[in-house]
């Protein structure tokens, strides 16, 4: 990664509308993009990389005006980590995570409680990580009277080390009522371990997590007023927001394997010695492949978008999301989802029929990109989505809200 | 068709916003739809669907509100020919090109000519044909002064009999000028033959055509000056402007026939017998292929309707179109109409695997749709759109403007 | 058709071995070609074709050599059935269930039975048609002691006015016993309705049957000794038996579409005006396409030989047919099936491709062959073949028999 | 790898057939299966493998009989070397490479030349390598008088350090003439250079070499009779052989993905907790996937395997083989490295989507048929042999023999 020192990025004007932070973001995907493929292969935990998220304002991107963020709204952020997963898939996933993270306040919590930690998140340029995982029920929650506890043990976590407070989740103890809470990512009991050893998106700082008895304020309890969870409408919307941040570093993953293939195709490949052309660039099937995989990208990267503007409306009014509202544009994100996955898998695995038999140097890294996507689609099988859209086509049937995507 | 009486439009309110003549529009399809099956068979010249598109007001969508007209933009007038289409395809393309003629004035004309056409256009409601193909030199255009004669023979025209006027196109003799001029479709010298039988798109009147010295004053050759052609960028706005169009109807006839497809699977299709399933729309291969094709639609309806907006930005301020601007919008479009083809081509195939056996009766019709995509599609060799953009992105090569497609 | 008479087929040497009556097979393939699109328009029943069938010896391919036959087996079968499709799906139909039908005197008769049935067929150029349908218990059968009356309606048939025998088929009343007899034709109280009327395989004579009390001697009841049925493994080959066939003439077909289109490419093609080409064969994305369908044309057709050869060592040994080596035939044709569908679909929708928009004349009748296909690959649906397949890789489960693919 | 001692696989009797020698590779591909993904993260050099594949008597399957070997034909050796990359596609190619580098010999050389080389190479259990390369004229031979000398550096070897024997090709000195010679591994001024990492096919020791005037006997040169190079058609099968060994280890690799992956999907995957199916293997759209990438895989193997018995028909006769014969089987030949391909990068790709998420994991090593695959699949542009085989279709053409693929 580049050096341009911290001073460097804060000494700048921040930008104050969609198109100057998709190009900010673009800056500093630029800045990782030098040693993209070094920096999977090392495998080192990215505590630059976020401290290059903090200074350019990324980080801070959602946050309130008046206590330092961007201001923005979540068509801007999915593009943002667009931009950044262009360049760094793992990096994407760690902005896309935090943005979601923080988030969750707004999603399950109070009013005070959100603006609480809106505010906080804005003034420190908090870096968000997560212990949840409602899939399964593996963590213990106690009431401990003032307090609760966090007991169990998490298979995965995201942003874990490089984070500075953690969304933790849980159940209460012989229930199934879940709970959510923000600790700091050093709170006594919270053990993170490096154990995450996958074929992509390596960087994440997915591992397992251990807490022990983390104990939390029962003012910190997410959306609970007097020990009570106070459900609406709103709450549900974790899974099409989180599935539009999955799509968006999918897209963004699948747009850089794209690029980087066309820098490679232009001043690299070769031209086959028996096909009469003395530039691959002007290889007909070289052409052809090129045209054909930025057309379905185009095409998922306009439903995306177009799904991203009718959620923000949704968001926009929280009080107003209806179940039928809700399902809807659930439906609408499955099926982008399902066409993320779709196209992102086949771009990052045709590229190489234009950069040819020599880009498969691992000194390329050229893989990085199949192997980012082909291991984050697997998160919830895309099968499922392609069954809610279906379904409703068919039967009007909406998706029934789940913790899990 | 059913009867509402030409009254009954007559004395609605017309719409005044761009919903409300999607709305328009999808009442009208409604019409059509109801023996859209039985006309594809037929095969008469559909000269009551063209009145019905004239007394519900979408001929007269994008003519100026001073004079009548709707005044409404191109993104509009494509998501109209969307709605239409999904009725009926050959009614949905009438309905474009009758767009794309009318508006053929703007693209090459003055503005005192333009300005001419489009009102008296508005105030009579005419339905616009085209006899055009600057593929073929077909037709010679001599100077007899005061006025220009057109003589030749072109194989294919648009809307022909059912149209008030047509656009023609011709050459000058011994030049490759070209020129365009409207005239009334039942001028002398002009004769449709009735000679259009191919297996899609039945009913759009695209016959060949006679032009026997038909005469135009010189002032009605769009765009000249003092028998001059003046050229400008906007010029080449044609080919993109008509992509989108193609690709409206491609996008509507594929949404028509999932539609068709999902009534029928509801109502009609029997479960397999060894499958385990008491209705069809519990199968998880029918599940899943509605939900699949679904998908792939909405991603292609959202770039069209992206690109679309993008035009726009063009048609706006005609005079500030630049080549570079031109060419990257003319790339996008060959990126929606690659994957309006591909699309269009799987849904209407593939909707059969989820109707069975029994949906493939002749008096269901259900093979139109297919046949209708599969015959216009071919206009041009979507090879070349994918061309187009690989080049683009390889190389940054815009595509040369041509006076067709 | 051409008129090569009757006698000049009957001078001629019968082939003796499998390739000798491949190459027959092409020769009247040759013939029935010659007007194929003409035929499929009309929709006349075809009398003459079926004679020819008969004239040229194909009708007795699989008959006993001593009886007059060929003495042909399945897999030569197949390949005769391939042949003739290639120029007309129909007749490749027609021939194909022919082929079944006599068989089915095997399939569940007794060995008395069959060897009879095997030997008048083969003696009298009997052509088979069938009206059986074990999904629909549409047909009641009675015993009236020395003989059985078959009453009932069934929607479909195979062959009927072209057909000198038909296999009956139906229940015994109040219980789930089928039973199967051969008759002729024109049997008192069989009655065929003229009325198939779909959008492929137009010529089949699928129409529907009335059977009004037809009567059979329990001595033809296949199978059936003292009244009762004796079953035996082999019986259970119908369904793989009956998939080669149909998979015999989608190749068939898909083969045909892509010799047809060849032919029009070469001959009629224009190249693209802006592709820099002269002629259509130099197109890149055309020979790139003929080369992709080709070779999965020949992939599909290479498994649908592999598996006939592997079908024939059962048929040869049927009393050493186990359960076992049953289900793992099902399952390999169960592959073959699912191949030879996508294939002979892709293949029939992709030819227009490389022939241009000019080849969408309904004179041309191009799309024959992809509405022949879509029509019959609908029989049963291929994702239960996939599902077979699928669930045998995974728990050596095997297909469970039954009386309907 | 497991134990079994040189002694237990010399012990043992040694296959008499085509099938005894497929079941043999079975059994050694069951070791190599123990630690292949390991094996695949350590990245040393195979010499144990090596040794398993001459202990076994694989690595002469293709020798004479009378000198020890096992009397086979291509056929069978193109069946064995997939068996082997079920396992492990390195030692899958490198056994592939060895066969033909052997056959090499036949190949260009004289019958007293190849006769004694493939004694020499079955008497002594000779593992051949290769350092040839004719698409770069980057090795220079010059005449020596008795001898000739090899000096250069070639990008790409096969087998290097695993090799007893090194195939080596050079072009005489300012001319284009192409010359083979078979010399000892351990040559003076032979250097490996262990440089080959990229990111698939690890194993096969594919790094760089430099010829330092490395001296070979004329007589020694391959198909060379005083000093004149003899050709004759079958010198030009080189190609079409070659790329039937590709295509063995493609469809080896694929069959070892969805071999490995369907005992993960059976004892590791965990049904989607939404999904209502209690098992993986229960899943409607596992099911399914396993069923369509059998039958692909099915189709591509059975096109192999024809294919293969086709070449071998000119194998047996080499002074009867035709240039059009010859060009007949490379377009077939051609046909099957497209199939094989795109199944083998299909199967590999999406095999996680029935494995599911947690199949990621590295230790898992699932990755590595993907990996595989793709990097050995860009040898040659597949794009061209789909062009191959367009061209033949189209207009009869034969592709031209070349030293390259």
């Amino acid at each position: 990664m580049s050096t341009a020192t911290r001073t460097d990025w804060q000494t700048r004007t921040r930008p104050t509308d969609a198109d100057g932070w998709i190009g900010r973001a673009a800056e500093v995907a630029g800045v990782l993009a030098t040693d993209a493929a070094a920096r999977d292969k090392a495998g080192a935990t990215p505590y630059a990389e976020v401290q290059l998220l903090k200074d350019s304002g990324l980080v801070t991107l959602l946050g309130p005006a008046a206590h330092g963020g961007g201001g923005q709204d979540w068509p801007t952020a999915y593009r943002v980590v667009r931009e950044i997963a262009k360049a760094d898939g793992s990096i994407g996933q760690l902005l896309g995570y935090h943005y979601l993270w923080n988030w969750a306040a707004r999603l399950v919590g109070t009013r005070e409680q959100w603006e609480q930690v809106e505010a906080d998140a804005a003034r420190n340029q908090w870096f968000f990580g997560g212990a949840v995982n409602p899939r399964d029920n593996d963590v213990v929650v106690r009431d401990e009277g003032d307090s609760i506890t966090f007991t169990g043990h998490k298979s995965f976590s995201t942003g874990s080390k490089v984070s500075d407070v953690t969304v933790l989740e849980g159940v209460f103890e012989g229930t199934d009522r879940h709970v959510f809470a923000i600790v700091p990512s050093d709170s006594e009991g919270l053990t993170f371990h490096d154990d995450w050893d996958n074929i992509g998106q390596r960087l994440t700082e997915s591992g397992s997590v251990t807490l022990d008895g983390v104990t939390v304020p029962w003012a910190a309890a997410a959306g609970y007023v007097d020990k009570e969870f106070r459900p609406r409408v709103y709450n549900t919307l974790n899974v099409p927001t989180i599935q539009l941040v999955f799509v968006a570093f999918y897209l963004g993953i699948a747009a850089g394997a794209l690029e980087t293939a066309a820098v490679y195709t232009r001043h690299k490949s070769r031209s086959w010695l028996h096909g009469g052309f003395d530039a691959a660039v002007d290889e007909p099937h070289v052409i052809d492949t090129y045209g054909d995989l930025t057309a379905k990208l185009w095409a998922a990267e306009a439903l995306a978008d177009t799904v991203a503007a009718e959620g923000q409306r949704l968001h926009e009014d929280p009080d107003a999301v209806t179940e039928q509202a809700r399902g809807e544009f659930e439906v609408r994100v499955a099926a982008v989802k399902a066409r993320a996955t779709d196209v992102a898998l086949e771009v990052t695995s045709r590229i190489f029929e234009v950069t040819g038999a020599r880009s498969t140097a691992s000194a390329e890294g050229l893989d990085r990109f199949w192997r980012n996507v082909r291991t984050h689609t697997l998160h919830d099988p895309v099968a499922y989505k392609r069954r809610e859209v279906g379904r409703h086509v068919l039967t009007a049937e909406l998706p029934e809200p789940t913790w899990y995507s």
